[in-house]
């Protein structure tokens, strides 16, 4: 089969590997219909992700086919169309226990496209079938559903939810790229007051407004005074950094309010400042988190209902030959307009989703 | 009346000043019985709190007695014995609302010793009385209940429940002082599996012993390792900070497990490093906080009930007059071993109070 | 001045009473500019409310101005237009303390209608004014906020919050009436997959349907099937109670899944079986409660940016003199349609108010 | 091998049965070492639970040694030492994703000594064994881990947890049986102010003070007003129903404070009367559930950390042969005094384990 291969630093070709079988008892075997690729793909492509070996086949996000089944999978069969999930559960350790999937202690976690081979291939191995797929309501088209597999739980948990947006809140999102247009377009959910939206690219202020952002601001341009001028004072309820570097996450301290959080979402290769001289006064709160996708199958109920604006994320779509095209156009974002580029072949089964 | 005078950086006197008279419908006046000092205070003196006048009377912890009321104070009334909070409350705000009372936007807040005259003094004035004070139960010594003006609620909220800690629970404290005590005391109240205590003062780790540290390791031979042996390599549930310094709250980042809680109490003056390169993968959530006292009359009752060891953290008492004295002590507590002083006249109601 | 004057079951008049005035310093007079009437009016006009004695002025919402302050007034002044809320609240009570007014036990509570002369009158006096009118926003009519006086925070606080709403869950509302058409209005901040209407009467499962009901039942047509129907037999995520009435309570029991939620918002006159012998395995959440309002400032900042349809409960209006009328148009809702009527002076102030 | 067969209502022996073996992957045969009987046994010899067959073994508490186990087991291996749950997990379906076990969906919940053959004999295979064994610290005694397989988690899941004690609560358990003995034990990990136990047997009421009540109180004697004196009138914070008939039902919902919790634990028979005319504005949350177990792993740490006075509970010990006598001993409590009997061969492991 074919498979995007990466083979270090700056270097990755989309080529013949051989075909995934099953390993293990509790493994399936999806044959993929329709991928996408992440901004955690490029920082591996870059070299940021060292515990990925050369040789190892990207991706950790799909929607395919189920084709075979090891002995011990019991939720799924052949002829099951299923999203693979960014994160494989073990189901039986402390943390899988707990729902805390992206914790697993017991092999699972994020390994697709990472330890083991993954999904951006014509065919992908799923460790921990059970609770690592999730079949896919009819009524959904793949080009929606491929978004549940990383972004949209990943900015609903370790944004909204992490958050703890309410109804009436004011909600600031620091970075508009794709995972920050995922958690404006889920912290509408809860019925903030109003959602504002902070980035340097006018044309990703642009995308957030169109995902529901009530107000917008330039990064450069002293956002936290606008936060402050439509609190009274105070700063926003809930702040979700999803940039990922030290000035966004400091930029995210002095936006909230007294007693308010903050949920980073980013992903970061450096440490931030946390100006305790400041905070320690404050009742602030501040998570990190990986995604654990507990939430996925109440998302995929919702966008089956038309609650999500799921792929109105997508800018982009290709055949999944064109695997190192999109690649390019990826990741060159700020040029080519890019938010999710989705791969899949051919026609694209897409069917319009009314946004909420 | 006497009080304890701030007249600017390493400037003190225990003097005459005028006797404090009702100002507003809501305040109290207190005469003081028992006071105790405070780290913050020391703070003050070496000039780290700059809104602090020269001129101002110290402290914001005491138990006295109600000896005239403003025409709208409802709840108490000349004669009671009550406990004065370190926290103020106006009760309309949109903070005190929700019982954040350490965030009052209405006047109040820390402001005892702080922006109007303390209750290192013969009496204060204490506005907001109603919200402010508390009636003390007649069986509670004052040498105990003094210790719920500031630290016991500070320890309890800011510590033991901003950081979840549940039964089972491995909670570290870091920090063996008088908050770092408090908190050892408190979090036995959900019956924790174990509390490590760090510290580098071999006195304040038998002192934690003495508290209910089933642990104890000197914060200089990495401490995060003991944890981690603890608990299988994964990390404590809880870590609460309790020194106030940045290689403290990095420790503390250090020794939380995946999922849990660190909940810093210190006083900081200058920035940590967060290292959201290790964490925003961790699930972690990092709490700050100023006391609001919501628990004050849940503790009042438990420390009545005999299930709080308040007092064992009292190293010196002192009468009222020997409040320069007192002020040495404290401030020399490496030599002298003080923990917490109290002062009070004669002579002192203190009655036996088992731990819990 | 005029007001509606109960003088014992099944008689009551509109008619010249004295002016109040100030009796406390924490009262504030407040000249009615507009008022609803309450199902629970009725109830007091057939005697099912003993405690309310002959001679009462009724009701217990309003908007109005403020004419005059006690002493002790700190956030409002005359001249505000105000919200009156149906819970009045000392500030200072253990419960007052938690947020919880509707159970205040320093004189306030449900008051205002009741055991004081209410607001269907041309000028209520409100004691405790600080925590018991809210300010209103200039761009919120009239019309729309004296929903917020009860009805939307007790379907809000009692039915949707208690009851945990989640994103993607299936919430079934009993009873179609005005507090169940607000539950099911507030249920939508919370983004469940689909609400399910229940009602007798077909005008109501409409009106539910223009709310925002995905679905609705006759309640002789066993509606516990289609719920079954719509969650693979497991039952609905969140139940509310918007009848008050055994059998409704009961068909609430019968239609929530192991796990979920009952939130009864009914007021009840008559005992309900509980069936333990099948709910005691179920794991099942059952919640009573008068409405606290402390959601009152949340959801007037929502009605004001547009995110409430209150005024779309709106079925009939009068001039505040047609009081008598209005009660009879309001107490013969079956024959008339009438979900909320409002009463005012000259002309309203309505002004278009979208949807959420 | 030997069993305690059921035979129909009244009809119960220990005799020989043929050796359980494993049937599916997941499956694991333990060797038991130690069992308990619980109330329920008593319920199914009484015929009260139909869906138990005749011929089926009963039992669903043990403690004993892997001796084989499926393709599919990952996490225990013959020669561990375990504790058998009385809950089974399939760890798959929605429940199981929750941590709600007790309500598996994928064929677990309450099977053994129910659906399938129990753990009152020589072996007994556990299905999803992963899930539904606990390995166990060597230094707890059987005695006292056998009382984790129901009892105590039960009580603290449904008793304690959901109730929400909390640090100074006033909790009353209704019913000093093993379950309410056990709930006493386990309210005290979070240190409530006072633990009022209401029973009709003075041994009861006795044991109920052993275990750490700190009042009694004969049910016939209003126990509802011990509650109130002790309480301002207001009730307690959370009430436990731990005996399961209307009667004790209704008394707590007596004696609970407006914004407090009814936790029911007991198994009911029959319905019971919700005054809901009554409690409609009391703010009361009641809840119902069968145990899930999730706490297990806990709730075994403290036990072996010496922090649960688990085998405390234990009046009576036997050899496993003595099967129908330890049935006898245990049906006639009133009179014999039994709280929990436990049976197990030879020499019994008991150490001594220290009270929390």
């Amino acid at each position: 089969m074919k498979g995007l291969v990466f083979h270090g630093p700056g270097q990755s070709s989309w080529q013949e590997v051989p075909d995934p079988g099953i390993k293990d008892p509790t493994d399936a075997i999806v044959r993929v219909d329709t991928v996408t690729i992440c901004g955690t793909d490029l920082h591996i492509l870059k070299g940021d992700v060292p515990e990925v070996r050369p040789g190892t086949v990207l991706g950790h996000e799909a929607v395919g086919e189920i084709v075979e089944v090891g002995s011990d999978v019991r939720t799924v069969r052949p002829g099951d169309r299923v999203l693979v999930s960014c994160i494989t559960a073990c189901g039986r350790c402390r943390y899988c226990r707990e729902g805390a999937y992206g914790q697993c202690l017991g092999g699972g976690g994020w390994i697709l496209g990472h330890l083991i081979d993954g999904t951006q291939a014509e065919y992908v191995r799923v460790p921990y079938a059970d609770l690592s797929v999730h079949p896919l309501p009819s009524t959904l088209a793949a080009k929606d559903a491929v978004l549940l597999a990383d972004i949209f739980p990943t900015s609903y948990e370790v944004g909204v939810v992490n958050g703890c947006v309410r109804p009436g809140d004011t909600v600031a999102v620091v970075g508009a790229g794709p995972i920050g247009l995922a958690a404006i377009a889920t912290a509408r959910l809860f019925s903030p007051e109003r959602i504002v939206a902070v980035d340097l690219a006018p044309a990703r202020l642009e995308a957030a407004r169109r995902l529901g952002a009530d107000a917008v601001a330039d990064a450069r341009e002293a956002p936290e005074q606008l936060v402050a001028d439509l609190t009274d004072g105070l700063g926003a309820d809930v702040v979700i950094e999803a940039v990922g570097v030290p000035e966004s996450f400091e930029l995210c301290t002095r936006m909230v309010r007294p007693g308010g959080h903050v949920a980073n979402v980013g992903v970061h290769g450096k440490p931030a400042t946390l100006h305790l001289e400041d905070l320690w006064i404050k009742n602030v709160t501040i998570t990190t988190g990986l995604v654990d996708t507990h939430s996925t199958p109440t998302l995929l109920r919702m966008a089956a209902a038309g609650r999500l604006p799921t792929s109105s994320l997508v800018t982009h779509t290709f055949p999944l030959d064109d695997m190192e095209e999109a690649y390019d156009i990826f990741s060159r974002a700020a040029d080519t307009g890019a938010l999710k580029v989705v791969l899949g072949e051919p026609p694209h089964d897409v069917v319009a989703v009314p946004a909420a």
